[in-house]
């Protein structure tokens, strides 16, 4: 039963350490080739080149007629219907002095340089095939509704960079140039271990002075949300030995481990005192709530540990792993951070880094969802986003300018 | 092969017709129950309130002194250090005069009505248990780092409510209230079809006038992130008879069918011609892009008719499916909406909602990707947010402030 004097260490300061605990994880050796749906949600893992033109021919962006643009002189003519030229195939050189029907996407014919849209044409509709027929058309501009080949990206153009997240536009990309599959950063595996005397097993009878596990959902969830692989432990109780055993028996088959707990000051630190004669530290991060963290590894294996109030696993899961997992491995995709205006005004602790729950409205302004405490889960979950207040600051008032990342 | 006439109707009006095309889909027979890690990005089919009150009892906000407040004057006192209160312990009364050590989270003894934080105590730190000891104690006011029970919500006050989406949040809040499963709405099945002769499946022979089919992977990813389940067909061409014959080999299996390309007024519109004897309205959206829609139903089953190009599939389904079903049935999470300033000019078509790709820095700048052709799919890549110009805009200066999803 002792005290540990404590220095606050700054929020980066804590998250360069994050980041160097699990930068030796990413290794070139490490890296799977998906399937292009599999791998919605992970990290590309090398740099990828165009490996033809997009689009990979010109071709026309409207239902009308492809024309050479000199056949046409101001004030319009009258040109001879060819055949039509349907979008899939490859058409023959357009004679001089004719027209042909082409459809949105379709190639242009050789010598063709510019398309009417039918709405401009005289009749503006399309002759059946086969049946003779001219058509008045205005003059056109070379160029005009035609896409050039490559004019999206060129072969050997630069198309996604190693770390890019594979969401639907870039998955998208890579089907439009021809890949099937696509090497990706992994999925870490996680154990995740909530602990407390006090903490019960939702559905459990709930004694005096316990409460429910929220850590160890809202945790996974978000884990299993920002694509990392989760192993549960249920709740270990706050005998050491006990939480030894269990790390002992799992740390061979994940790549962190995350307890939440027992890293504080207090008389009764689990997670501290299990981690005793291993090389992990326990700091105070200048930052409220989440102060108390741990960080280090556990038979080799990495470990950070998160504080007990499920708002502390929460923002010590936002600011520190999630971030540094997307800088490392490419995923999950960073949170958006809008500025916006506080709908009231607040105090933090000037010696710390605040983050608050709120509700950003369309607006552009973001109201407090319940107070600094740590423990208010309904507040959280009526939150659409954290909002940031760095150190130094003592007050803000309604109207002034913060930062906030959406949830 | 002719021309209809075109009305446009507004980005409202369809999305309206498309709320009432899926409305029926939602009954109250149709609802799951799922324990609540598979709940996660789930609707919430039912309102829940609180079974219990959080916290369930007065806890300690800090390692501390529980103590009486009256018992300590101002300019402080010695009181007599009685049997520490660990988190989870139901603990006995505390005794007039004394002052008992607790951790964050234990329960607040019967008689104790104030915390003070160890580091004001004098010494600041918890004498060994069992040996007799004082300690001094600063004037506290009463309810000071101490919470009630309670405070985050009280029992049987709403929770959360019916058509809530179920993040890591939500969760956490009721695995705390002690739930361990949640009625939810369901996850809607879809065909999805991507049609055209110009289309072969990436990892084919690419020949003259063929594209990549790059509208499966980009809508297949985009709704497995909406927590839809998709079947996918293959490619079927342009012959409208085959895709008929698909279309009512799968119909009886799933609830909604989306297909791409074939909608618009070409003269080989796949969709329209298959469509024919069935309830499909084609209609023109005054939208760019994304234009031309099909809406209506195919053998009794909801169907979805997006125009072909990626960008204008992706810009349909993010106009159109996601927000509705959202509304419906609580999930997908809605896209954030934010103001932000151009960080460049832009013309748009008077007559129509242009929705524009871009880059929202966090300056609350959004800088354009590409340009507005519908093809631009390595410039949709490279975008995290939609860019809305609504209809009657023609252009817009830079700095100018428009309204932005986030993707």
């Amino acid at each position: 039963m002792h005290r540990t004097e404590t220095r606050h260490i700054s929020v980066e300061a804590h998250r360069d350490k994050v980041r160097a605990l699990l930068a030796p994880l990413r290794t070139d050796d490490w890296v799977e080739r998906l399937p292009l749906l599999e791998a919605l949600g992970r990290g590309l893992a090398v740099d990828i080149a165009a490996p033809l033109d997009l689009p990979p021919f010109a071709n026309s962006q409207m239902d009308g007629f492809a024309i050479r643009s000199g056949d046409v002189p101001d004030g319009g003519t009258e040109l001879r219907v060819v055949a039509p030229v349907p979008a899939g195939a490859a058409p023959a050189e357009l004679p001089v002095g004719t027209a042909a029907p082409i459809m949105t996407g379709a190639m242009m014919p050789a010598g063709a340089d510019a398309v009417v849209p039918i709405e401009q044409a005289v009749p503006d509709s399309f002759p059946a095939p086969g049946e003779p027929a001219t058509v008045r058309l205005p003059a056109t501009a070379a160029g005009t509704f035609v896409r050039d080949i490559g004019s999206d990206i060129h072969s050997g153009e630069p198309a996604l960079g190693s770390g890019t997240f594979l969401g639907p536009g870039q998955l998208g990309l890579l089907a439009a140039m021809g890949f099937t599959d696509v090497p990706v950063r992994p999925s870490l595996r996680v154990l995740l271990v909530t602990t407390g005397d006090e903490v019960v097993e939702p559905g459990s009878p709930l004694g005096p002075g316990k409460i429910f596990d929220s850590n160890g959902t809202l945790l996974e969830a978000s884990m299993r949300q920002a694509g990392l692989e989760v192993t549960r432990t249920g709740i270990s109780t706050d005998r050491p030995e006990e939480l030894a055993l269990l790390l002992r028996r799992h740390a061979p088959d994940v790549d962190l481990i995350v307890t939440t707990g027992g890293v504080s000051k207090g008389a009764y630190e689990v997670v501290r005192q299990a981690m005793a004669g291993h090389d992990v530290e326990f700091t105070a991060v200048a930052m409220q709530p989440g102060g108390p963290q741990g960080i280090g590894s556990f038979d080799g294996v990495p470990v950070l540990g998160f504080p007990g109030n499920p708002v502390s696993c929460l923002v010590s899961f936002e600011m520190f792993l999630r971030p540094v997992l997307t800088e490392l491995f490419g995923a999950p995709a960073p949170r958006p951070a809008v500025r916006a205006r506080l709908a009231e005004a607040l105090t933090s602790p000037p010696g710390k880094h605040q983050v608050r729950r709120g509700t950003l409205a369309p607006d552009g302004t973001v109201r407090l969802e319940g107070g600094a405490g740590s423990h208010l889960v309904h507040a959280l979950a009526r939150s659409n986003a954290l909002v940031h207040v760095p150190e130094g600051t003592a007050a803000l008032a309604a109207g002034d300018e913060v930062e906030v990342w959406i949830l």
